[in-house]
């Protein structure tokens, strides 16, 4: 069921014994959204505890500075940026998956899998309503909080680079650098610094782009050979999946990216006249107007096919969104 | 001379008939601050005229959108995000180099060429001073404006990634957005926009890489020969020289760009412990903390020689700025 934001925060000043939840394959956003509300509920005088379906990334360590590990039975679920359960990854959501009590999104295709859902869909990210939410608590937005809240504010855009991104966006950036969040670093660990082996990745994965529809399509593919070769991991992608995006003329772009068993993750992000959501919603995926994701189990000549006749009608259809 | 906030306010409101000066090469700082005082001006009834030393590159041709030209004796002249006469480019300096009654600017280094100078070294641009004074004109912001100084903000931080980002900057690109700038279209045109000859240019200099001092400097040169290949022009290099910068483990990131005369403009990036206006003001050159620039007549090989003692120097000593 959608609850509004004054019964979130009634739930949040309510609830105890907190498990918090985010989404397999961690980015900054689910991660950050989700340390800032562990520290948010603890200064609140309540126990909270985080599951990740896998270790966390190195390069999102930083943000568990300070949250201590903590042991006790759940009495309250929370998941964050999780549009629908099977995205919390296999054994989480064995474990979780139909007893999440909140779900604190900005996915306009959340799946309601959660008792309650609270969903901001014109949220660039997650870590936006993370921080409204605890901002109405009361809770006082600390270093290390605001550090978490702005990694999840710049990475889920871009650095404010994409069409996601709001006034309210700015302004929340600015307060959260005012608390006292090292922009600076956080940048340039998020986006400025690549692995030598990253330029390797980038230039294989370019070599072998391809255009369809008089360049207005661009598919580029990431094998695991690829990563393995160049020592990068999946956490090392997003750039590449931004470029496919970003050659002059190009108004959908695609990143296959193969997973560890051998089926296809597939990256969408198109420009303002192409729904990335409702393309993915074809192959049972979802995500946002500009950037969404689906899975493909078959190789991945099979799943071009079956793309790129999508890929055109929704070209020829410019549904806007 | 250098003047504050409230006397630089008060010239705007007594000056009329106005040239604006941007410096020669313009980015999209010098042109949105530029435009934007140019309409904040004419809105408050006066005449307000630009001069570029060269033509406007077309990728910042939409900042004009709205600003009619005008013909005009000025009587005040104003230059926007100009450290030196000598940047304003050959011709323009000629003219006008020593006759400019305000610099308004953001530059440490600004070498006070103008009658009266009013510089906001900490301002990550100078379109972020512009709008402070406009604001304090009581100009409108109108959306024309709230675009070239989104643009201005938006350009010289990296679209908000750099170092020189504070809490106000965010604040100001916040109110801009409200005033309807488009945030999203500018950010497309600015930075998620490659020619097909970029990748190329891109691939060369990169595979041209050279680095010192134990991976912690690292050289990229760019030739006339390889930009005229891949049909790019200077304003389009600023993501190579971003790029110097970003490779795990690089303190100093430095770009050699060649110039048509066969000189070489060197473009220097730096994290924090390292200052780069100190490294370039000993070759005559200026700029910010973490992003400077100088120029070398020699050739490229000669002018490395030259330069690296200095910044193998710089990195010992840790000039934390």
């Amino acid at each position: 069921m959608k609850i509004d934001f004054k019964s979130a925060v009634q739930r949040l000043q309510n609830c105890d014994d907190v498990l918090i939840l985010t989404h397999a394959n961690p980015d900054g956003d689910t991660l950050g959204g989700a340390f800032a509300l562990l520290q948010g509920l603890r200064q609140r005088g309540k126990r909270a505890k985080m599951h990740t379906d896998a270790p966390i990334p190195p390069r999102y360590a930083f943000l568990a500075a300070g949250c201590a590990e903590d042991c006790f039975d759940e009495a309250y679920i929370i998941s964050v940026d999780v549009a629908d359960k099977k995205l919390l990854g296999g054994k989480t959501q064995a474990l979780y998956g139909d007893r999440v009590d909140l779900s604190i999104d900005h996915h306009g295709t959340n799946r309601m899998f959660a008792k309650e859902t609270y969903v901001e869909s014109d949220s660039a990210s997650a870590s936006e309503v993370v921080y409204l939410l605890l901002c109405a608590l009361g809770v006082v937005i600390t270093k290390p909080i605001a550090d978490c809240l702005y990694t999840g504010c710049a990475t889920d855009t871009g650095c404010f680079r994409y069409s996601n991104v709001t006034a309210r966006t700015h302004r929340i950036a600015s307060e959260l650098i005012s608390c006292g969040a090292d922009h600076a670093q956080i940048n340039t660990l998020m986006f400025e610094t690549k692995k030598p082996g990253f330029l390797r990745l980038e230039q294989q994965v370019l070599s072998g782009m391809e255009l369809y529809a008089d360049g207005r399509i661009c598919v580029l593919t990431i094998t695991r050979t690829m990563l393995d070769d160049a020592d990068c991991g999946d956490e090392d992608i997003d750039e590449l999946v931004a470029l496919s995006r970003q050659m002059e003329g190009v108004r959908i772009g695609a990143t296959f990216k193969e997973r560890p068993d051998g089926s296809y993750k597939l990256s969408l992000r198109t420009h303002e006249d192409v729904d990335a959501s409702a393309i993915c919603a074809v192959f049972g995926g979802g995500g946002h107007a500009r950037a969404a994701g689906c899975s493909f189990s078959e190789d991945r000549d099979t799943a071009l096919q079956r793309l790129l006749p999508v890929l055109r009608s929704f070209l020829k259809e410019g549904t806007a969104r």
